[in-house]
């Protein structure tokens, strides 16, 4: 039974997280707590692994302090710079246990997180790959971080092969072949009734690979979640690993 | 029997008419003529109904000369504008028949034609609508004409309706978010592998319409093209008819 | 101000209802009513229009009693057969107002009532015509009811064109051609994360239509409501409609 | 400078090799034969590698004779069964190169190979999988031999992780799930239009990750059979390899 705390329990992802814990059948729920609540109730005597989903405001101070108290972390909390990176990592190395481990991931749904995989690895066999990614109109940036991610993944694995520039041979246009990251065009779709969605195109001649991603709810995150917290759980990875795919079997 | 002339023959357009004619088992083929050959071969005598594929350049010219000669006329050719369109309206008001007809239309693809017209209609029940066409990398506009004529479709049926602007909040974007046509957002895919493709979504909250179309080859013209054959050659349109949604049931 | 009342406003749909009803600028909620509470607190005095979202048990006694109170009504509850239909009718041909109307509708997502619609319109004018349905594994019946619809619609439209069967020259296979309806293939999909989704894909030589409608949320059927409720309130629309497809300008 | 023989050079896919040779700026073409021709004049004087693209009754013979000449050979030639390929190995064994290598490959379409591959990979990290095939509707055989490929790795790489049944709550349907190939439901679609196309969905709760390869044409093969050429001719390779996946880097 994987003893687990959630930080943030109150919040629109903690509180799915709760939730999750609960249904999971090797995972027992030991702490929720939320902004007010001492931290310091989670120590190594009654946790073994905490889910942080705050805010970026607050969750630096978090990690740091559950550090000290000797458990694991996994943390879903956005807005994480080289700089509170190497912080953590600080922690860690004179953290009380040897082994102790903390996870960082920018986005915890595992379609994502495989698209933007597949698509890297898939980039160096295709003359032409662009990426579209639709979101509900109320967010406020385009594209969305996933897409920028993508895309560049999709030009270093282009770069790494010596592949030349793709194929385009557009005279005149008014915007419509969208933005270019590293030599990728990026097309961002706003559409209400839509989440948060990107799809992947690949082309040769006479072919196409298309991998999509749709998330159409943030309950999509809890595999992610609980795949990160037992893993934790099971040892080896001692220090700090961000992303999730460095804990999928790839 | 329908007598089906072609002007063209040898182009890679008119080469699938002849073909779709001699398959059609309520057709003859009674000329094939191309660059060269006298267009006066063709006469009432000989046909009921010409399909002219040649170039822009030579297409009015065409069009006038089988005018003359009392026999129907379905255009394939594109580079038709109100002055051209005109010219051949005023040679119909003294054509040797009184019902002779002309029949032009920018495409003969029916998946492209219904989807634009679909489109157009689902318009005003959606919050959220964007067109995202993709092509072959060789083409040099962007984006196509289809989805240009498509997005103005859908900004004035939401005009007619009217509705306010669609739901955006976007505050940065680098380009991605497409060419706004009336207020509608497309963007344009280059993909090797690819041929002539338009997909619009229509959102709600909690809910989207998709209406695609692909056209993989240009035979996908062939059916559009005998039933504009056969709608001549059924009488009843007498004078210029341009666009053949005008020919379908909708 | 359209004055709106709403009769299951408990449940999971009426719930819903209620929210959109308070959100519409140009209507006034009036009552909400659920099981327990007397439906003759709604009468021609206090309320214009019903919605009534309840369960097929108690739909046509709540319907047969608001007839009686002098009030239109749009009815979202399933499970009406001819014979509830006819008594419907029975009682419209003796209601207090000569205009009054009740309208019923199987599906008041508009992307699927339009999906539905368009394929039928579209059918005739393509070789091939499949459907696939995609819902959540919870589901009890495949394939779903629209599906069915669409198949049947798209089966007598070519009927009434007199077209061929659809070309197959399958010899073989283990049931992976779906099940037959009319002659139209229809395949059904059950897949974790996915809600209520249709797609129609028809082809000919060198092209495809498809067309598509997801619904990811009940709230989807919101906009079918409100329509339905606005155009009940316009009036011309006396005795009994069924099909949302009636009140949509197509 | 590869030099590169193709056997079966006037066939629809060897036509096609010829031409992707010819194009290719690190390749010659030495011979190009076809029924009829002396497949001895091709030889580890004039040539390094092979493709040949026959018919099944004629391929093993041709393949046991280039090994006997002491060259690579790329095998498109469907048909192979284990007796075949032992005879391969046989051959290979007491070749005049101690290095010598034949590549045979079922579908060189690097979409579907890779989509074949990305879907084994994930199938693990999803509670559902289904796939879907469609093709043109002359083909016989239902469903694809890529699409039981397809089935049978997603069930395998469910076994190995443990995963129980997949949910699906259906009490009746009259076909409409499809075949079911190792529990995993596949769904075959016969459209006018349509090449060779597949698409795997994989959902979980909130999320769904969809894989799709399309072959419009088979010039789609072309960079497949180039790979597996400037494979076997970096060397490295001796023996019997089956499958394009073996010759990518995943």
């Amino acid at each position: 039974m994987i003893r687990v705390a959630v930080v943030g329990a109150r919040g629109r992802m903690g509180s799915h997280v709760v939730e999750a814990v609960r249904s999971a059948s090797d995972m027992e729920l030991t702490e929720s707590l939320d902004a007010g609540d001492d931290i310091k109730q989670i120590s190594k005597d009654n946790t073994d692994v905490v889910v942080e989903f705050t805010v970026p405001a607050v969750s630096l101070g978090n990690v740091l302090a559950l550090i000290e108290q000797g458990v694991d972390v996994v943390v879903g909390t956005t807005g994480w710079d080289d700089d509170k990176l190497e912080q953590v990592r600080e922690a860690l190395s004179h953290a009380p246990r040897a082994d102790q481990a903390v996870f960082i991931a920018p986005n915890f749904a595992i379609s994502a997180v495989l698209a933007d995989y597949f698509a890297a690895k898939a980039a160096k066999y295709f003359e032409s790959a662009e990426v579209i990614e639709l979101h509900h109109p109320d967010k406020v940036d385009a594209p969305s971080g996933t897409a920028l991610h993508t895309a560049r993944a999709i030009a270093q694995a282009r770069q790494e092969a010596g592949m030349p520039a793709m194929p385009d041979n557009t005279q005149s246009d008014g915007g419509s072949r969208g933005q270019v990251v590293d030599g990728v065009h990026v097309h961002a779709v706003r559409l209400r009734g839509l989440n948060a969605h990107e799809e992947v195109l690949l082309g040769n001649a006479g072919e196409q690979l298309s991998i999509r991603a749709d998330s159409f709810d943030r309950i999509s995150f809890m595999p992610g979640v609980l795949l990160a917290v037992r893993t934790l759980a099971g040892g080896g990875h001692a220090g700090l690993t961000v992303g999730l795919d460095a804990f999928l079997d790839l």
